[in-house]
Formats: C-alpha cells, structure tokens, sequence
C-alpha cells in the first residue's frame, strides 16, 4: 500500500537485514526500523514494533533466514536449531509464525539460499493471499454497507493488503459508498491507532468506536457485517483473535449482523482440533495502565490512566467458537466454518 | 466512608457552598472543590467533577437549594425558573437529578429554607438508600464470590456507600472472601480510575479488566455474577446505564451469569414506558481520542491516543432491556425487573 505517495511492504529483507515499519511509533511518527540480526527481529516481534498474524510471520521467516546467515560453521546446527527456539518463544499464539519458522527452517537445511528464497516466498504468498481474500470477501459487500472491524488486520497486520481490511479496500476502489466502524481495541488500541491510520490513508469514512459501545451500534441497526482477521484457526473453525473479538460475535449473533472473519489458510491449524487447545497469550498489565500518545507539542508519553495502587489481567487474545462465525473469507474462497469444509481447504 | 481516615460525603452543601470531590482529578489526587454559586454547581455537573446517578441527584439538588438562595427579590421566580432549566440540561440521561430539582424546586416555591431542607434530605435519603442497597444485595453474595461491575457505582458516584459496589463493602464488612472484577469503563475509565481506587482504599481484592476481556473472562467461569449500576431505570425495567453495560449483560446470559442492577428506587422513571424512551447523551468525542493520567513524574497530561486526523462517536450510556437482567436491588428489597413488580414499589 503506498505512505506518502511511495509503495511500502510492511517487512521486507534486504541483504542481512530485516526492515519493518516500526508499528509502535504509528499513527504519530512513521519510520522504518533495520534489524540487523535474527536476535533483534525476534525483539520486534516480542515487542510489537511488528504485530499482526501476517506480518509476524513473515518477519518470523526472515528472522529464521538472518539465523541461517549468521550461523558459525563451526556450530551451525545448534545454532539454527537454537534461533528456531527463540524465534518460536516471542508470541505464542500466531498461527503464522510457527508455519513460516518451520518451512524456512526445512529449507535452509538443505541451503542457505534455500532459506533466503523460502522466506521471500513466504511474504510473498502472505500479499498475494491477502488480495485473493480482497477479492473474494469484497463480493460479500453492498453500496452503502456500514463495516464494522476490529483490531487491526490491515495491511499493517500483513505484507500488504491485510485480511478484514483488504475486501473493504477492493470495495472502496470498486467505486462502493462504504463506511467502516473502527473498534478503538483497547488495550493496545490497534484499532483506534493503525485502523484509523490505514482507513485515513486511503481515504476511506470511518468513526473510531469505544469498544463498550458494540451492543448500543448493533442495536441501532447501524452495522451491516462485521469482518475481523485471526491469529489461529483450529480444525473445526473456532478463532483465535484479539481480545474482544469474541464479545464482538456474540453481540453480532444476537443481532443477527453476519460475522465474518478473513484469514489465509496459513492461519489454520488442523492440529489444534478445537479453541480449547489454544494457549492464550497473558501480556504485560502496564498495556492496560498504561496508555501511549502525543500530547499538544506532539511528543510521545506514555501516562497511568488506572488508580495507582491496582492491578490488571491482560489476556491478548480471546477464542470465537465457530458457531458463531457466519463464513470465513480466505485465499481460496468464503467457507463455511466446520471440519468437513475446513479439511477440504487442504486436500 | 473514610478517605485517609477521615469521613467524606461525595457531595455537601455548607451555608451557600457545595462542596465535592473533584473527581475528574481521581485516583491521583484526592480535593475537594467549593462551587459558590448554582452556576458554578451546573458547570461542576457537565464537565463531570461530580457524576455518577446519586451524586449529580445530590448537586442539582443543592444547586437548585443554591439557586433560591441567590435569586434577587425583584426577579425572583424567573431566576428560580431559569436556574431550573440550567440545572436539568446539564445531563440528560440522569433521572435522578431531575428527581432531586423537582423536589427541591417544589419546597422552594414555599420557602429557601424549605428548599435548603429538601436539598439535605434528598441527599441524606440517597445515602440511607445505599446502605440499605448494600443490605439486599449482600444477602445474594456467597463467601469466594468472583464479582464483575462496571463503571462506578461506588459511594463516588452517591452521596455514600453507592449502589452496585454497596452490596461488596457489606459482604467484605461481614467477612466474606470477595473478590472484584473492576471493567476499566472506556472512553472515561471510571473503573480503571474510581472502582479501583474504592476498592483499594477499603482494601477490597480486585483486578481491572479491559472491557474486551469480559466474554473471555466469563467463558473460564471466572464470574459468578455482575452487579452494575443504573441511570435511568423505566417503567417495564429496561435500564440506562454506562455505555458497555447492555453488551455485558449479553454476554452474562450468554453464560448464565446472574446480571444485577442496583438502584434506589428514585433512578425509577415511571413516565419512560419503556428503553425507547430514554434519550442518550452523546459526548464530546475528545473523550475517547485523548486519555488523562499521570506521567514518570506524577504530572497529570492529557494525551491523544488515536490516529491524527479520525474521528470517533461517544454515546454515554446504553439501554439493557429488561430481559437480561436477573433482578433489580433496591432500597426496598430485591425485585424483578417487570412492570407489575415495578409499579408495586411505588403503591
């Protein structure tokens, strides 16, 4: 997608080096931050200077790819077996970063170059899958549709085009009158920062939206559909998503607003057989108490919002189970969330 | 209740001042603010240094007590008059304080010193009312009781005691092992912020919860019921309250958590048949793109923590329909909330 009239990827590797949009400076500042070494990718990822199921494996795969040209020869298999551990430790939950390690790191046993090639096939497929689900879930959308989302699964979250966003870009270039409900997604507020951020860009009419309010919009009949992404897909549909997405389908079910969530195949996982298998992440409770923002002058500070002396719990994601998903939209076409149909994404 | 063992009211009327916590400056600082005049009451009420439903009842009352004490000889009735309107446009969604101008504005008509009577006695009945809240509502709570609220109807937001926090001060009195789920209660954090800070003051265990989190948290059967506060409740039990409550209560039947209000029986609006009825106050959406809270150094800063150039939408409050909610505890007993047993209330 283009910043500025220039075409920007959200994580690309050039030479040694991993470049990444630094996600945690948006929307104020944007800047590109170099990796130079496997360690300081993984620290981007733990950190969330790159966030989102695409992006992270996609940096994941690059990482693994800067592991297999650092290794010393002396100690090459330790080493890479080593990086393949650490880059697997920084979140636990994406679908994506396990897939992308794991076949950058069979490549790369054959050669390094091997892994160099895979890990740009692996971008490449997440930008080339991301505007497939553009494709197939803009048919899903009228003129005059209201959209609501949640997080951020734009391009931001991906290589490019995103995956709950790239159906309502294609809709907005095909000329379709749309507006789109930004969740604001507290507690790291993706929606209200990179959504809006992303939506503003391409000039797209949105209103962030308190994320209490979901139930008062949905009873207003004010939401048409509602599209969010996934960071894993179990075998029989249930959906691992940003905190809040669950609530979110419930209260989409309730008024009957079709709930659609829009992954890539990559982000299924038949070995995860239902939601219960997966692990949810427990992040830091300062993303809770703490918020960051600029103030008048424009710098960045980060500030307590919560009385001093509390705590908080901060789980990071949260599982939709699949009865509640009306379809989801994915490279290959919108499916119907059950094992039989699943399975057969796979055959 | 005590403030660094001291007892505090939220609101008090002493000769021609009103007194009250200046709760927007909460949790980090702990003042009282003297309003001299009604105007300067009104202006205390919309830019919420004093809200909740019981205590903006207590300040417009006072105010209009304010009111009849300021009005000159020559313009006497005008100014009570207009002093009236003032008053009732500062909020509303609060039924309480019409309840409390009404009454005040009646006695008044008599004499100014009927008026500053009925001004006590309205708050001195919300804080007697409160504790007798607390009476029922303790009765429901079992010993190792996980309890979830949201937003504050703590004593903060009454004259005393509260009302959806009444009932776990009791409990906690009489030994009970509780624990308390504070939702932070975006775009203001009034949980974050004042629940919390209750809490921590009278030593109550508690954990703030991003308001994403509540299906999460109710899915691992981390609740076993929720009690909230109310601002308007009509006639057939529908009930306004703090944006985010009526998603809750969807969620808790979702998961057949008993969903309780709390409320005396002067936040009843006989005249509003139904939730339909009930106007919903749409805020300044500054409240939702900006955050307040304390930097490193204790300075308090008010920062932006959306994309630059979004807009967002800021309804304060919604309606839960009757049907989701378990039961109603007020002054008077614990009841459910349909028209019969309602009308009974007021024989």
């Amino acid at each position: 997608m283009q910043v500025n009239g220039k075409d920007y990827r959200t994580v690309w590797m050039h030479q040694r080096s991993v470049f990444m949009i630094e996600q945690n400076l948006l929307p104020f500042e944007f800047k590109i931050f170099e990796s130079k070494n496997y360690q300081q990718t993984c620290n981007a990822i733990r950190t969330m200077l790159v966030r989102g199921a695409g992006a992270i494996g996609a940096a994941a795969g690059f990482a693994m790819a800067q592991a297999f040209l650092e290794a010393p020869k002396d100690n090459f298999r330790n080493f890479v077996a080593q990086a393949r551990k650490d880059i697997e430790a920084t979140r636990p939950t994406a679908r994506n970063l396990f897939y992308a390690t794991e076949r950058v790191y069979l490549s790369g046993k054959k050669s390094t170059e091997l892994a160099l090639t895979e890990a740009q096939a692996v971008a490449d497929k997440d930008a080339a899958d991301s505007q497939a689900i553009g494709t197939f879930g803009n048919r899903l959308i009228k003129n005059g549709f209201h959209i609501q989302t949640h997080c951020n699964a734009g391009w931001l979250a991906f290589v490019d085009f995103g995956t709950a966003l790239s159906p309502i870009y294609k809709a907005h270039k095909a000329g379709k009158d749309i507006f789109v409900w930004v969740d604001e997604t507290r507690p790291r507020g993706q929606g209200a920062k990179l959504t809006a951020w992303e939506l503003q860009n391409e000039n797209i009419q949105h209103r962030i939206v308190p994320d209490n309010a979901g139930a008062w919009l949905m009873s207003q009949q004010k939401v048409d559909m509602m599209i969010v992404g996934a960071d894993r897909i179990a075998a029989n549909g249930d959906t691992a998503n940003k905190i809040g997405t669950f609530e979110k389908a419930i209260v989409a079910k309730t008024f009957d607003v079709p709930f659609y969530v829009a992954a890539p195949t990559s982000t299924f996982d038949l070995s995860t057989k239902t939601g219960n298998d997966i692990i949810i992440e427990e992040r830091n409770q300062e993303e809770v108490l703490c918020q960051s923002g600029i103030d008048n002058a424009g710098i960045l500070r980060k500030i307590r919002i919560a009385s001093p002396s509390s705590e908080a719990i901060n789980p990071a994601f949260d599982v939709t189970p699949a009865k509640y998903i009306t379809g989801i939209i994915t490279e290959k076409g919108v499916i119907k969330p059950d094992e039989e149909t699943i399975r057969k994404l796979f055959l």
